[in-house]
């Protein structure tokens, strides 16, 4: 069996501890049968996991850390004190290319501080993003950033679409996606300095870029654009608006077939139609942020996830890492940086 | 019949004509027995629409003005060039005191334009906000801004909090509102300069808020605070991205009832549950905008409402009057500018 890919994965993250680790990775070994993992943690606790599992045993590699960084740690603090803990160990085998991809479900700013740090950004970028996969009427699209940066400037947003393009081709498989930036309506003169001063730069840009312009906020779930570029305040707003709206709606329908008996009649036979919502809407499965713009891709998993989020997670990092979007993001980013006279 | 309060249609404004606005003014005139109704738009199409409803008659009066604001035209143009439509007078007779509050399905830029011009801040005011209801899991919650302003400095979040704070006050009849900031996280040092300095001023501030620090996006829809500030930017984009998710859960739950058999039952028996949900999404329910920070309310009905969205807006413009919430708002305001020595 060739190795093609290697993925390092920070085992003491998320709430629910490596448990789900182990029971995502007996998914991930029969459906990515050419990829190795480096599980990282303390052994005490992992050895006995995986003594359970023998048929991991071929795949894996555990790598002891005697530290964690916890939730409620201060990103500043984590990058500090942190040398010993699984998330910077996973994070390191890939910045020594021991790996190829890390994954997480610890805390977000720990992470991103320490990918930050060990990898370092992409040649020509300012900062990361946070990209995040919507479910939409279309299919899905990527919406970045949602969450590393709390102010965006013009050319950081250009270089959002830059690493949203480059996502959406790897992963949706599109050929030229489609990108929008997200505003408060379409008009040329709509929105802040921002916003307008990154359309008019995607708009004179010679990158191979599908830019519609201006998107609003129901374009998201309609699936207007495959990519919806905005700030990572408005981003981070607009992502968790969506989860507690959906997750009302779904409540809404409950309370309501409650009500009568006709009601709870249907609502006994619409139960499948309502779980096999529920799993659409569920952020486990389309679950993490994939953190752009650096010199490899690291994945942050939901922290209250169980082991089904985890394993569509590890798809995402494989997918990822496979396409090379690190490569894609730097090429196109280099087109950018090349002077208008030159091109 | 004693007259308690009056109030300004704009009749020609909204997608669906006038003959909505007659349909709702049916329901008003039984819902409020004791308020009159001055209609603004074109005599020659709006008698004979009246005529057929002679009940409407006594109630009313129609005020003639032979133009009308389109939907397309930009705020500044209609503000040049609109003395004579039926959007300017309805704000007229209100600043004129003819009337007691302003309301109009038409063009919303164009409506604060001309509001701004008419009625005129309350005084130590910098900026107008449009606020709005959205349903949470406890009832109701007010958002504001949503799309007034496209950013916003500490003080006119503080600005916007003292707003809200007097519409729920009147609308949700709740005698302590409890105010949150909209954020990326809870914790202190999280989010950007305004809305870390608004946090800072509010907790200072002697005013009668119950301000509980930041929110975050899925807390609108839990109903965890009563009234949720935030920067008309990110408000838009998270009430336009609420709208799209809640009507692309309900086109998800129809597509999977249709999927089976069983599905196809129940959704037959739980159509009536589903019914209801799409009622209480619906923003024809909660419809409306409400400007406030003017000298008197105006408020602003959904484009492309129809009679029943037009007649909760109107119920809402009686509601704000009555409650007299312009006089709160700038009684808060006095007391806010008050400097902190001498109270």
């Amino acid at each position: 069996m060739s190795r093609d890919l290697t993925v390092s994965i920070d085992a003491m993250g998320g709430d629910a501890g490596p448990g789900i680790v182990v029971t995502a990775l007996a998914r991930s070994i029969v459906r990515h049968p050419a990829v190795r993992f480096l599980i990282h943690g303390d052994e005490a606790v992992l050895n006995p996991l995986f003594a359970k599992r023998p048929k991991l045993l071929p795949r894996i590699e555990i790598r002891h850390s005697a530290e964690r960084v916890r939730m409620e740690e201060k990103p500043s603090q984590a990058l500090r004190r942190g040398r010993n803990t699984s998330m910077w160990r996973a994070i390191e085998c890939v910045a020594k290319h021991d790996a190829d991809v890390a994954i997480s479900a610890g805390n977000t700013g720990a992470l991103m501080a320490m990918s930050m740090y060990q990898l370092g950004l992409i040649e020509g970028l300012d900062r990361p993003a946070i990209a995040s996969l919507w479910p939409t009427k279309r299919g899905q699209s990527v919406v970045l950033d949602v969450g590393a940066n709390i102010q965006s400037d013009a050319q950081q947003l250009v270089d959002f679409a830059v690493m949203g393009e480059a996502f959406a081709r790897a992963i949706l498989g599109l050929e030229r996606p489609i990108v929008g930036l997200l505003n408060v309506g379409s008009e040329d003169q709509k929105g802040n300095d921002a916003v307008r001063g990154a359309a008019h730069i995607l708009r004179g840009a010679k990158l191979p870029i599908e830019f519609c312009g201006f998107v609003e906020g129901d374009d998201i779930a309609e699936g207007t654009v495959d990519v919806v570029v905005t700030d990572g305040f408005t981003g981070n707003i607009a992502l968790k608006t969506a989860e507690g709206t959906a997750k009302l709606v779904i409540y809404f329908l409950r309370t309501a077939l409650r009500r009568s008996l006709l009601g709870r009649m249907g609502g006994f036979v619409a139960g499948g139609a309502l779980n096999a919502l529920r799993r659409k809407l569920d952020p486990r499965a389309s679950n993490g942020g994939i953190f752009l713009g650096l010199n490899a891709i690291v994945v942050k998993s939901h922290g209250g996830t169980d082991a089904m989020g985890f394993a569509s997670a590890l798809d995402m990092a494989i997918d990822m890492a496979r396409a090379d979007v690190t490569a894609k993001i730097a090429a196109d980013r280099a087109m950018l940086a090349v002077p208008e006279t030159t091109v």
